[in-house]
């Protein structure tokens, strides 16, 4: 039987995968789980995007341009000038998700065994494209002491070697929803400048910022015009997650012209969902204001609740639909998997996601948990309250 | 500013686009060009695939279990079953297109630097899918003299060596439309059994079958359940290329696991696709009869038509729509770009795929040209018209 590749023995199993099972074995038990766990949101995609489909008027299901249809970029360019972002449509790439975008980001910029700096805790799924292209994830530690601001510049430099390409930031974050301020991404830039390296930008909650801050992206800075790399997606922005679209946008010619490549090797990203993904250009602006006041009123009620229990704390992000907790606990691991196996309380549990696997480097965030609000505000206080009496009652508190 | 990867350098142009901006020219200059240069078939997709979308209840689009909705993949397996391969659809992966299903077999099998056989011509994207993967293909010549047949054992023995860890067949074949026999099969079976490596087989074409020939799948073979990899695509079967959904299929418990971790990397396939491909289950057998039909009769067309012109030979094939057909000139990539920029017949030209690309060997393949009889049967009869006076007023001729 021949033998599987050791980049299939890299891949990293996901953080919350682990405790699907016992999930499963609790619905089984008749527990109802809470599911705090996933960045799937329950909000509703916009009509005008599930009408563009259920109206096309199409007979053949049709390979699109491998960078997307013309028309949708240009749609793309036009809302990215709506956000302060100054691209034309020959500078964007629509792809299969944004976690197309960072296959092909990676695989077109970096040589196996080349270094990718990140702060860390980040979006576990890195790893997965890392390990895809070759290359190596160098962390840089974004504490929760500091509410996980970016790491000061001579940690990044002390990370930067010869083999070191790109440095990659989510902003707002996933898990953390921290929202890095100009100053942040300046300082960013200067490091990238300096030593000539690649900076990746995914993008794909910039709608989702709170307290009338403003989100900066990398592509409003200058002079990194041939560093920066945008990464973007429809599947947070209008809850369209199933879609699979997403962008990748870079003012740098030689390397869209090399990723356009890879999406000739693969043809076209989906057709039916780049006619949802044009439709939703359309959503109207009150769709937005409506949500953006929904997550807020979430994340005031889970944030303000979390610090309220005893022994926990939780830095208040600006951004996203996420916020990373440290619990009371020994072993967020065991405490999740308990919470699930062993815990429930008015015949309900909480399910969230281990910190630990949005680390690069091992013991790192193992009394953390990501908290993520897509959930009505009900169940929210109803998962509140079931872990404040969760952390009591679990055996291994610290 | 920073250089792009040794990868993105390797990435090859595909062997048509080339061509595009002279085709584009030729329909500025009020020219008609034919194309018989794609592989998008012309065919409606069935009403069945389109209501589904149409008629969804659906208000969030979601992702999707990362290996595809289960509904759909026990659908799969039922359809699986009626064309004799006998799998459960736990043995199967919903992929973003034949495209994904590739990658991921080559990602979960391969150690970069290791190589994989394949007869050639081949779909030239195998290239692209073995850089993204970091592996080498080793061809192994099929010739025209010989009908494009499986070439012998000894050519595949020859080129075995430590690093070999796979063999990748297309059946029916593109470029070349050649269906391998039960007999053939059996050969590969044994010469994978024997070294210890993977069969894969991409088998989107299997469907299209004439003069009542079988299509055999690698999945009856006896004795190769776990070096047995299926790739396949609703792309063709279903004339659905912009829905983006394959299948990789194999009986390897090991190998499904650890593709499943690329796809969970991904997070989904997308899900308006899988609605239309579970749609698409329900086509009638009436809608393959006609379509059966229609291309049949192309196919006697097309190459009955090309071996009456003089010089040119063009064996038939039993599968898929192309036909690969040798023609008496220097160069077919010159001949093709001359076609589209200084040839005109009745107003019209035709654009053809020279077939050097889908040759790894250098030199291979400089007298012929793939041709996909995917236009109706009056435009098949001009282009071959056009073809034929293309061919004597060419200046390059043999
Ligand atoms: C930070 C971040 N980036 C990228 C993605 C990929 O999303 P998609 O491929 O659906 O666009 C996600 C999804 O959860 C994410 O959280
Ligand atoms: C032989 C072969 N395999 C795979 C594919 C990939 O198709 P898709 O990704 O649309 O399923 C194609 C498309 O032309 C093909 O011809």
């Amino acid at each position: 039987m021949p033998g599987i590749s050791t980049k299939g023995h890299q891949m990293p199993e996901s953080p919350i995968r682990k405790l699907v099972p016992f999930a499963e074995k609790a619905k089984k038990a008749g527990k109802k789980v809470l599911h705090l766990n996933i960045g799937q949101p329950d909000i509703e995609s916009p009509k005008e995007a599930i009408d563009a489909v259920k109206n096309m008027d199409l007979n053949v299901i049709e390979y699109s341009h491998s960078a997307g249809f013309e028309s949708y970029r240009k749609g793309l360019a036009e809302y990215y000038r709506g956000v302060n972002i100054d691209v034309n449509f020959e500078q964007i790439m629509v792809t299969t998700g944004g976690s197309e975008a960072l296959l092909f980001a990676f695989m077109s910029c970096f040589n196996p065994g080349d270094e990718l700096i990140v702060p860390e805790p980040f979006y576990a799924n890195y790893n997965g494209f890392a390990v895809s292209a070759g290359i190596n994830v160098v962390p840089v530690p974004a504490t929760i002491d500091r509410g996980f601001a970016l790491p000061p510049v001579s940690e990044f430099e002390d990370k930067i070697t010869e083999k070191t390409k790109g440095i990659l930031i989510c902003n707002p974050g996933n898990p953390t929803g921290y929202l890095y301020s100009r100053d942040e991404l300046e300082t960013l830039r200067d490091i990238v400048k300096k030593h000539d390296l690649f900076l990746f930008a995914d993008e794909v909650y910039r709608e989702f910022v709170y307290d009338g801050e403003y989100h900066t992206s990398i592509m409003e800075l200058e002079g990194i015009e041939e560093n920066a790399v945008l990464v973007d997606s429809v599947s947070k922005r209008y809850s369209m997650c199933g879609a699979r679209i997403g962008a990748v946008v870079s003012r740098n010619q030689e390397l869209m012209s090399t990723m356009l490549k890879f999406g000739q090797a693969r043809l076209s990203p989906p057709t039916l969902a780049q006619i949802a993904a044009e439709g939703a250009l359309k959503t109207p602006k009150s769709y937005f204001e409506k949500v953006s006041r929904e997550y807020n009123d979430r994340r005031n009620l889970m944030v303000d609740g979390l610090n309220e229990i005893e022994g926990v704390r939780c830095p208040k992000p600006s951004g996203s639909f996420y916020c990373v907790a440290e619990l009371p606990v020994d072993n967020t691991e065991r405490f999740c998997q308990w919470m699930l196996e062993s815990f429930e309380y008015e015949n309900e549990t909480v399910m969230m996601a281990p910190c630990a696997g949005f680390y690069s480097t091992p013991g790192m965030g193992e009394k953390e948990v990501r908290i993520a609000y897509v959930l009505e505000k009900e169940s929210l206080k109803r998962a509140l309250k079931c872990l404040e009496e969760g952390i009591k009652a679990y055996p291994g508190k610290d």
